[in-house]
């Protein structure tokens, strides 16, 4: 068998970011710590963590880390089958999943909050890119993924949730400002445009859609999906927007579609690893349910 | 004089991301692009672009691409006082900002918003936390930040702006099935408790001032400001959140305080980059006025 101490001290240094808190954490000394991650480097024959503030994993360290809260899992498992294992410290599983600012905006935290409440886990909800967080999973950093892509990644399943529609919105003002001649190549290269971060591609999809080439937009840049709502209401800018957080003010007229019947739907899929673990199961059935109510059928 | 057609090269870089697109975004060839910043590499005598997905700037690239930034600011003055260069395309500044998540959720996007949607500006907002957020602004990255640091970086100006108040809170029924017995270090050690990410203190430093030591925290990680509600409500744990948030969720019972009169106030600070700029000026004005109904009296 691996050494599971060092292990875990190795799971401890990449969660808590510094030797120092991850002996902190498992109440033994930093020296201890470093040698016990020494050895299980020399056992492995490289690096396992970048010595960087906050310590992070190398891809192999990652992978072991993966392996660890795989191991976590099942330990949950058994004690719930094995109840005089549970009565010596009721402990939680780390869950880490990687998921998209806008399904986190959405349907998806009230499905991860329910979860989280009525299981004995720890969820570690990273935000990413749809685009990016089947790469998370892929590298080891995560058991999870809400992404875009529907291919898993080796040793993973995918299964699809449905579609996100998004809508290309601004306030009244800001359409009669920029868009009062039609929205095309010309008005779109002038018109500030909303993008989340640098990774954000739906609004240039969005208008390669419309103007069958490439339009270099004006960016504000804008990484939180309420900030964007803030934004499109003062008209700083027109963006795409997932439809459940606007819906209210599309109704009353504080935001209005750039055109008519032009969504963009972005399917997702949940990827996981493969665990053989009836926690993650049930984590994948209770997102899977959500999706199946906030999301359009896939 | 500098290169500036070689220094706008290197921005785009770093703004896009690539060469690909940052000569898409300036309509040259990638080689152009590669071409100026090889030579400005050699005329400054070190690497200004890391070459990695994306491509990210070095210590010294940062610091061009605030110059660049800065030069761009004057520009725009330039540009409101002689209104003939307008004439030939009105182009708008950029200006990097770096800012708490808690602030965006609160009294600072819709105080961005206005300031964006009026002014001929693109407001690229980065999010960090509080206590990071000086760093970006110290690197270059950024030409303001909010900050929960009170000390300027050298070349740079700072502000208070008032205190952000955070309430610890959870829902009355988390409250009751671990809480029943008081709030301390024993109960605390099991409770699981929401944080944003690794770098959020907030819950950690409540818990020291609370039991007079540290207390190791069971923890979920959701890096959302509005998850972490979402999160709180439906009884997944207990976290700091800043009052205007939840103030809502108190009043009517759905959220509850841990413990009365035991807020955690975070002084804030807004740093920005000495430039002779009045659309600077304007942003720090516009920021400072929202401060001073959003924010808790310097």
């Amino acid at each position: 068998m691996l050494d599971y101490a060092a292990l875990a001290a190795l799971a401890a240094v990449i969660r808590e970011g510094s030797f120092e808190r991850a002996a902190r954490a498992l109440h033994v000394t930093p020296s201890a710590i470093s040698q016990r991650i020494r050895l299980l480097e020399e056992r492995v024959g490289c690096a396992l963590v970048i010595r960087d503030q906050p310590c992070r994993a190398t891809e192999t360290g990652r992978r072991l880390c993966q392996h660890v809260d795989q191991v976590q899992l099942l330990e949950q498992d058994l004690q719930g089958t094995l109840p005089a294992l549970a009565a010596q410290g009721m402990s939680r599983a780390s869950v880490p999943i990687a998921v998209n600012a806008d399904s986190l905006a959405t349907w998806l935290a009230p499905a991860i909050a329910a979860f989280g409440a009525a299981h004995p886990v720890l969820l570690q909800v990273a935000v990413d890119d749809q685009d990016h967080t089947a790469e998370w999973l892929r590298s080891g950093a995560v058991l999870a993924a809400v992404s875009a892509t529907a291919r898993p990644a080796s040793g993973c399943n995918s299964r699809p949730l449905g579609a996100m529609r998004y809508l290309a919105a601004a306030s009244p003002a800001f359409l009669q400002r920029h868009f009062a001649h039609g929205v095309g190549a010309a008005s779109l290269a002038l018109a500030p445009s909303l993008v989340f971060n640098a990774k954000d591609e739906l609004q240039a999809r969005w208008v390669r859609r419309l103007c069958h080439r490439h339009v270099e937009l004006p960016r504000h840049t804008l990484p939180s999906s309420h900030a964007f709502v803030t934004a499109a209401l003062a008209g700083m800018g027109w963006g795409l927007h997932p439809q459940a957080l606007i819906q209210s003010h599309l109704d009353n007229g504080s935001l209005v579609e750039l055109l008519p019947d032009a969504p963009l739907d972005v399917p997702l899929h949940w990827h996981t690893a493969r665990a053989a673990s009836s926690l993650l199961d049930g984590l994948s059935a209770a997102i899977l349910a959500a999706a199946r109510t906030g999301l359009l059928p896939p």
